[in-house]
């Protein structure tokens, strides 16, 4: 949180409240802070993954998965589904929950689904530079975006072919958190 | 959303968004809101279900499971576990994930855990009027506080004795609105 000089913009716990909120000064309004639900989809056409680079910072320019935060009133499906044609112009059937992560450090929980796309036809939206369908053994020659897309990738992975498992969390020890220099 | 006369209270869309948010004309404050996760347990000693009696609104004085707002910097498993000592000071062990419930109406995402208690040494805490452990055939015999509260229970004893399994969704054709009158 960067420093303010107008707006919520001070820490202190609210009357009835047991933690610290940010307040503004000025009107008393408080800034309640809650953990965000990303959503995204493993999609696939056949035997390609649909990947789009990322033409928005963080992390411009790196391949990720179709994911952003649900949106009030939506179903967790919809916003997967949402973001999919936000960010590379595909229509897909969504099929089942793959993966739920918790990104602690940035307060995160995220989503994945698969999905099967209904077309081949996908195009890059306005936050992606390019999009792209690939093969499981010539995914881009590049890092990643985060770390939750590698995650994400290995574990749609795990379980081809399989209809009905628990849906994978963190690998054991992983927190989500970008090393420095990335 | 109620009308206020200071603090975010106008809606538009900021610029470079898409969406109409909360705005604060006094000083351009941007509330975004975003669906809020709730994270709660189905825990049991032996063959009994904790339950707790509401002692603050909605649904004041009806029963329900211990459940709350996911808060920053927790993992699911963590909020899980901390409600159920706020709400009922039990302690226990998470199991695994029972349940994904959408509840869009109201933009929350519902995720219930299985838990095993620590101990049967369970009390009331300051948002429960009374805590109590019930056999499955024995719940308290009132109406409960939440559709959700209801589908939770059910759901666990769909998968009782089963280690692996698709966390369960809502039952199909229902929203978790509730009814009127009730």
């Amino acid at each position: 949180m960067t420093e303010r000089d107008k707006g919520p913009r001070v820490r202190q716990i609210p009357s009835g409240d047991n933690r610290e909120r940010l307040v503004c000064p000025d009107c008393n309004y408080v800034a309640y802070e809650n953990p965000k639900i990303v959503v995204g989809v493993v999609a696939t056409w056949e035997d390609k993954l649909l990947m789009c680079r990322r033409a928005i910072e963080p992390r411009l320019g790196y391949w990720t998965l179709p994911a952003g935060f649900l949106e009030m009133g939506e179903t967790p499906e919809e916003g997967a589904a949402r973001e999919a044609w936000e960010e590379a112009r595909a229509e897909l059937e969504i099929i089942d929950l793959l993966a739920v992560y918790s990104l602690r450090h940035i307060s995160q929980l995220q989503l994945f689904f698969r999905a099967r796309l209904s077309s081949p036809n996908v195009s890059a939206g306005p936050e992606s530079e390019e999009v792209g369908l690939f093969t499981f053994d010539d995914l881009p020659d590049t890092e990643l975006a985060f770390p939750s897309v590698h995650w994400a990738i290995q574990h749609f992975q795990d379980v081809r072919g399989m209809s009905s498992f628990a849906p994978f969390r963190n690998p054991a020890g992983h927190t989500g958190k970008m090393h420095r220099g990335r």
